[in-house]
């Protein structure tokens, strides 16, 4: 059955787009800006308020994006179901639903999260290495039908992370490196990359040799992090996918931004082959 | 406002116990052993039937352990108002709630996730330190009230953990103990250590020097995964908290599965002290 990677090539070329849609939906008594308006909570529970966000940014999207990324730390509290309810819809639109969560457990720990997040319908995850198993989370993952991708955090573009991915050394060369090696040994499905601050183009070009052409790069950052898409797009060629949260979901037109940023990224590549 | 490593002092020896429940609440579909049983799914769905397996386990054992620890890869799907039945019961019973998150983002996601969990009532979670953002992490868990304890993943049991957390040096030091002096820089509550396995005890007591006297060890492993518990609490010294799991909530008598385990530690401490 095919991998995670490959059909990301197939969904990414089908639509001309390597736009990821971050799904972060937050509650408007969460903070102060960038949320969720208060429309969506009159005649609904927290919940089904962040999930019917999640749809109509799905609905208003989905023409122009290959993938959606919802992230754990705000669907927090969603069940099983409304999981499955998001993926479906990513489904129907024609995309890839990553769920960002950044795994890292141990043992039965591990198959017990990739029981519930295959039932929920994720194609892929966000994996932490910091535990050494991504071997035994990749044979697990790729186990199930379809195999349930796994993106290694490689090196992320947090100012504090260059002390543990960068200064930390494992044989002389810094974590991240060994990381992307990890990847391709191990067979995983791709890289998390930081697209701002500290990451340098050099650094995203090493992380391609080492992981691999076929591997799958996904990068946060652009957009309301301001990361610079052209560097990414120079250095990582091949497989990659662009995530863009905040400044598509929040802006007061999901569908013109999504447009706009998936030119912006397709004028980007032509410019490049 | 006391923090969580002291609030733990409190529980602990109010109790006459540093044994923490581990609740991994697997469904009888999920794989063939120590699962749930099939009576909590008579009359109800799988989320209901996992939490109420958690309070009858709590009910039966609040007496005899200071803590307990429910584990986010089995405690999935679980909503908000699930996870606050739980700790509402875990409080109830005179215990300390951790949730084992193992969490790692940036930015945002930190915030939103802390904003959910502190509104389900955990009073600490276990952090994977790998982004570097320790310090931001407990500086945002300590604003709630009350503090929301954080507890970093310093040195696991299992065999691959050696590559990332022994192996790899920073400034010529195992990364293990650059996270343990970031546990004690940083403020943070507690450390994660594993009790089976490639841990010596020399590595508790490194650890135990780095960190500092007052943090809090979580040490899991003890159980159906065989640790030694008496190299732990020689080597660990006061300030620690064993979890127990799957011994425990899946033997045929809990209650008394735990009354042993909690003298079995006890009278290993009084031998130290």
């Amino acid at each position: 059955m095919m991998g995670f990677a490959e059909r990301y090539s197939q969904f990414s070329e089908g639509k001309n787009s390597i736009l990821c849609v971050g799904l972060d939906p937050a509650l408007p008594r969460q903070r102060s800006q960038n949320t969720i308006s208060k429309k969506y909570l009159e005649e609904a529970d927290e919940n089904v308020a962040r999930l019917v966000f999640c749809l109509d940014i799905i609905e208003q999207t989905g023409d122009f994006c290959c993938a959606y990324k919802p992230n754990q730390q705000y669907v927090w509290g969603f069940t099983k179901d409304q999981h499955e309810t998001l993926t479906t819809a990513i489904h129907n639109a024609g995309a890839l639903s990553i769920l960002d969560y950044k795994l890292s457990d141990i043992g039965a720990s591990i198959d017990s999260a990739l029981f519930h997040i295959h039932e929920c319908g994720y194609d892929a995850i966000t994996f932490n290495p910091l535990l050494g198993n991504l071997q035994a989370t990749v044979d697990t993952a790729h186990n199930y039908k379809p195999p349930i991708g796994i993106i290694a955090l490689t090196l992320t573009s947090n100012p504090e992370a260059l002390k543990y991915q960068t200064q930390a050394t494992i044989m002389g060369r810094p974590l991240f490196i060994a990381i992307a090696e990890d990847v391709k040994g191990y067979a995983a499905d791709g890289c998390v990359i930081g697209a701002t601050g500290h990451v340098t183009e050099a650094d995203i070009r090493t992380i391609r040799v080492r992981a691999g052409e076929d591997k799958l790069f996904l990068i946060p950052g652009i957009g309301t992090q301001k990361g610079d898409e052209e560097k990414v797009i120079k250095a990582a060629g091949r497989n990659i996918l662009i995530n863009v949260g905040r400044a598509i979901i929040y802006s007061e037109n999901p569908a013109e931004k999504t447009v706009e940023y998936n030119k912006t990224f397709n004028e980007l590549r032509e410019a490049q082959s």
